[in-house]
This record gives C-alpha cells, structure tokens and sequence, in this order.
C-alpha cells in the first residue's frame, strides 16, 4: 500500500479561509436577513482594466487563427514580451533586473508553494510571525524545521533578525500580510547582511508592492544593496492589477544565488528552479500573459493605478475610523490591511464573533496568522468604496458605546 | 547555508525536448537554407475553436465589470461550470463520475508531477518503460525508487504487470506516448486486479483519450470495473482541444480512494491532495475556464472533433508509408503518435541524425524515453497537412533507396 506523506496530518485540517467561510455561512444561515459585509480576505473587488481586458481578447483571437495561434512556450518560463514588460517595470522604481532572472508563473502562491521542492529537507526555515499561512505549511508538508522570528507590537511588526539564531531560508514579506508593516531600507540591509552571514536564502514575497507611498521603503528587495547574492523575490499582479481570477504573478532569481553542493559543486538557484519547472509546469496560457503585459504599458499602469487609489482611499477611511475610536494598528498606509488590536482586551476569534454579530462585519482573526497575532485582527482595504464606509460606521457605533 | 535537494543532481541535466533543440539549432546554423519538417515534440499546430476563442472573450469581457468580476476562486478546484461539463464529457463516453470528484488544473504536467507531494518518499513507483520523462524524474526529485514494466516489441509495446513485482504507485498511459500503443478493458481489468492486489495505486495519465477509435479500449480507467478503488486519472484539453497555449486540464480522484496512515486511521486521497493544493495553487484562470467549458458544448465538440480528425489522416498518411516501406510501428491508429522500430538497426540518436541530415525531418529517438525505447523512434501527426505529406514522401524517398 502506498505511504502519504505523514507530515500533512500534522497541519492544520483547514486553511485558515475555509474555516472561516464556514463561520460566517454558520451565521447566515441563522440570520437571513444580516447584511453581512465581507473584509476577511484578501481578495480584490474592482474590474480588471479595459486595456488588459482588450489585450486579453486580441490573445484570445490569435489563438483562433492558425498563422498566430501559440502552442506550447519553448521554456515555460514566460513570453520575452512580457518577461521584458516586468524587467520595465522594475527599471521603473529603479531596479535592474535582467528579463532572463525572472520566470512567468500562474501566481504567487504556486512559487512560493513549490519553491520548497529544490531544497533539502534538513534546512531550518526562519518565518516571521505572525504569516501568510502558505510559508509555514508548505515547509511542514516537507518536515522540515520551522522557527520564528516575532513581530509584535513593540517592534511594530516588523520583527528583525537575531544574531545567536542560525536559520537557512527565510522567509520575508513586506507590505507585510497580515500586519500591514513595511520594511525599510535599512531594515532590509541589516536583514542582508544577516542572511549573508549566515549563507542563509531570503524569499522575499512583495505581493503588495504597489501599495507603498512612503519613499524609504522599497518596493523590491533588489533595491538594496548585496541582496542578488542572497535573495529571491515573488510578486504577483494579484493585487498589483487585479488578477486574484486571472492568475498570473513572476519571480526574480538573480543569477548572481549560488550555493555548493555537498560535493563542493557550486548549483545555480535559477538553473535548479528551472529544471523543477520544466518537469512539473508547462508554462501560463498566452492570452493571460498578453493580459499581463498590458498591465505594464503606459495606458495599463494609469488604469490599474486608479483601481489602487481605489483601494487606498477605503485604507484611509478605515483609518481615521480606528484613529477616532483610539484603536491601535498598523498599516494602511503602505499596504491594503489594517491590522488592528482587537479593543477591551479581547482575542482575535473572540473579536471575530463580536465583530460578526454585532455590526454583520468580517474580518480575519489575527491568531489564524500565527502566535503573535492572537488579540489582533485582520480588515482589508480591497472592499467597495460605500460598503466599506458603511462597515466603518457600523464599527463605529458599535465601538463607541 | 541552505542545502539543495541533492535528488536535482543525479537527474539528466536537460528535459529531452531541450536536447532536441540544441541539436536542430546546430544544424540550422549548419545548413541555414535547409527546409525543416518538425514532427518531433507532441505541440498541436490547428488553432482553436472558433466558439472556445468566443468563450474565452466573453469571460475576458466579465473581468472588466465589476458586477461580473471574478477575484480568487472559492475552491481552486475549478468552476462548478466546468467540472460539471467535464462530467457530461465523461457521460458521453458512458463513465460516471461526480463534478465533486474532479479538479480542474492549467494541465496534465502540473498535478502529474506535484502528485508526488502526497506520497511518502519510501514508495517504490512502478513506470512503464518507455514513459513520458516526467513520471521519472519527479520520483526521482524525491528520492524514490523506481522499477520498470518492460513495454516492448514482443508485448506490442503494452506492458503487463509481473505477479512477482511489488510496487505501490503504477503509472500507466494509455493511449500511451510515446509508443501510441493502448490497452484493451481487459489488458486495464489485470492491472487493476494487479493493483488492488498489492494495494497500489495507479495514475493513470488519459491524456490522448480523445484519438481513440476502437471500441474495446477504454476513454477512461473508471470505464474498466473496480478502478474507482485504486485509481487517479489525469487529463488535458492540450491535446483532446489544442489546449497546450491555453493550459487547462482537469484530475479525478474517486472519493471512494483511501489509504491507510500509519496510526491505521483512513486518509481519503482526494482530502490529503485538496490540502496540498490549497496551499500551493490558486485555481485556474476564469477566462480560461469559460473557454475550457466551451470545449464540451455541443458546438464546441463538433469543432475540435474535425481538429482531432485532422490529425488522425495525418497519422493514416503516416501509417501508410510506414507500410509500403515495411517498417515495423504502433499507434497512429488510437493515437497521434506513430511508434516506429529504426530501419537498418540504427541506434534512436543514429536515426535521429541520419534523418534530420538526410530529409530534414525531425523527430523523437526512442532512447529518451527509457531503454526499451532505444532502436524506436516517434513521430507525431500533430504537424500541418501538406507537410506531413511532404516530410513522408522525403522519408519514403530516403529510405527506398
């Protein structure tokens, strides 16, 4: 008889969103008439940007002619035309990256699942915690070890390394999710010149890159010196232009990240990458990535630039709110999430509940997000403009008696 | 520092269809005015449907507003559209399977080589030789051993199992690639019996049901009795609709499939592989699911059905000249592949070469696929028409001489 892999019974029966729905489809069910309104998770609401849309289409067309229509791609790692789009784009912000670091993928979280896969199982995994639940378990799933460094009120979630700890992947994410907390430049050096020292590996996740307005956090970690030699980074258009139902993201992995081998042999990073991708991925639809690249011309950039506006507005509006209630939180501000203290001392699914029955709100308790988060919860800025204000007033009222 | 997953190493450095390449690339650069007939990678050349084209705009239009805009997929298993479609399709051949018991994916390769996660890396794996390369080497990622079912010339290219063998995973394909060879309900009944015997597993890979014309061989495993309790099934539309540039393709796994974990506690498959994707994919995108849906309309079927049936008067075309040259072969018949035994006992990579130089014709030697596979060679119908006809009429010249 076939053995499973041990290691999935020891994680969490359901992710995290799962056990939520099913919380709030608990509620519904016993009150048909609530007018729930939705900021748990973290999915977008506005429409894709017209220019994306038409891009997709023209795509679309070409595959229904035989002159143009596109079978598989030679390398599965993505057209140029849009490996080039994202190495602009990067140029953009003041990044360099060569278009042949960076590899097409069908969102985030598929790399940043599978990226586990070219690594040992001996190598102890540092995350920051509170997480996005994805960097935990897929270690799990592979037993490897997984310790924690804390982010926490007093370092405003934005845990920093420790030197007497040892670890050989870590795990970064800024904007951070859940917290909302960025990462400074010279936050990130001191992160560097840590993993550096340590030979470790930093993956480094800027899903919500596009959301910082401050000028000294950056939006890749590439923007900080000594990082080619130590890092990779993933990024997606999930929230960048709204792709959470189109699916399409990339990863950098500079061809400057080497390790040895235990026979002494140096193994390129992106070579190992690419020799898992190309038994195990075949590649992201053309239409999807003609999509992709549109998001990155000049008219693609002002559209979806709009829609984060958007987003950012409700941010704000959410904040005054918990400013005039005198409620503590991070992000915001750099970030779509508000991460807030849940008020009276209470704890996160307690809050959650609170929250749910008493203003029809639903956010994300904190505690799903690790240790640290417990008494801590979850709102997202990805919500409709009116809905939002009126789950603000809802709050309002409710927490101000 | 990290280590790497040092299973990487004793891989074959490059994924066959590479070495391919390199190889045309050199004598193209060699012999710039020679014209190249490509009959080697398994890559459609008929562009899609006219109605899937339609489909897939149509859902592109829905992401651009905001009350039709579809964000994360609540499962990531696929639309309910979709898998119920699916499970009309199987209907249509008359194999029953729930919508909930199918998963939709962006392609075969994807859940055919993560499938591994969910095992233990102490399974012994048993692969017909020749296979598909990604059997192998994602078993060999993780470290597993793998024995061999020997397809050859004296079993027509359709392995059987040895009574005398354990194993607890078995990959099958069938029709089979590269040998184009099928099996018959009752060759998949001795399987399955085999199977539930050693309380194996079997993947059973359907990807090219769709050239299938006799009627005792099988569309589907679950067509052949028994099969529910043992099997998983993975399929395309990459070759069934033209779908390789699209990438979707769907797996069922029967919730009648358990296995036992170590504690004796029943682990359902299905559950331990939705824990594994939940983490580690989002679903496929949206447009790409309404045009995948669009396949298994009516109109949607009749037009690549004629797609289908262009392929397989190319591999008639195929088969034909292989006769009047009496050159021994499989499939062409069930299958878009032809399968076949190198004339003059060449060597796979001596025809290769003595065919690529001779008629500009190039194809897939054999030994890529295993060691039974050495002395074969495959050529695909996957090609357009006129230079199908074209590539046997060089071939028929080369080797009448």
């Amino acid at each position: 008889m076939p053995s499973i892999n041990e290691n999935f019974l020891k994680l969490e029966k359901n992710y995290l969103f799962i056990n939520i729905a099913k919380k709030v489809k608990a509620f519904t069910e016993a009150h048909p008439e609530a007018d729930i309104i939705r900021m748990g998770i973290g999915d977008v609401t506005q429409p894709i940007a017209k220019c994306v849309v038409e891009a997709m289409k023209k795509g679309a067309d070409e595959m229904g002619v035989k002159e143009t229509f596109k079978g598989y791609e030679d390398s599965g790692a993505g057209y140029d035309f849009l490996k080039e789009a994202v190495a602009g784009y990067y140029k953009s912000f003041g990044v360099d990256i060569p278009a042949d670091d960076i590899r097409i993928n069908d969102g985030a979280k598929s790399d940043c699942g599978n990226i586990v896969d070219i690594f040992g199982d001996d190598n102890v995994v540092l995350i920051t915690d509170p997480a996005y639940p994805v960097y935990v378990d897929t270690n799990l799933m592979n037993g490897r070890k997984v310790i924690y460094a804390d982010s926490n009120e007093e370092n405003n979630f934005a845990a920093m390394p420790d030197e007497n700890v040892k670890c050989d992947i870590i795990y970064l994410c800024s904007p951070n999710n859940p917290t909302g907390s960025v990462y400074t430049k010279e936050q990130l050096k001191v992160w560097i010149d840590y993993a550096k020292k340590n030979n470790a590996i930093i993956i480094y996740d800027s899903a919500y890159e596009a959301f910082i307005t401050e000028k000294d956090v950056p939006r890749s970690i590439f923007a900080v010196e000594g990082a080619k030699e130590c890092a990779i980074e993933m990024c997606s258009l999930s929230k960048t232009a709204g792709f959470t139902g189109m699916r399409c993201g990339y990863t950098v992995i500079p061809h400057e990240l080497v390790v040895k081998a235990s026979d002494g042999s140096e193994v390129s990073i992106a070579q190992l990458w690419g020799r898992r991708e190309g038994s195990k991925f075949n590649g992201v639809s053309y239409p999807v990535q003609c999509a992709a690249a549109a998001v990155f011309t000049e008219e693609g950039q002002k559209q979806t630039r709009a829609n984060i506006e958007y987003y950012q507005n409700n941010a704000k509006v959410m904040a005054s709110t918990l400013d005039e209630l005198g409620i503590k939180y991070t992000g915001g501000k750099n970030s779509p999430y508000i991460w807030l203290k849940c008020p009276n001392n209470m704890g996160s699914w307690e809050f959650f509940d609170y929250l749910l029955e008493n203003a029809n709100v639903v956010g994300t308790p904190g505690a799903g997000f690790g240790k640290n988060g417990e008494g801590w919860f979850r709102l997202t800025a990805f919500g409709d403009k009116d809905r939002t204000v009126e789950a603000m007033e809802r709050i309002k009222k409710l927490l101000s008696k």
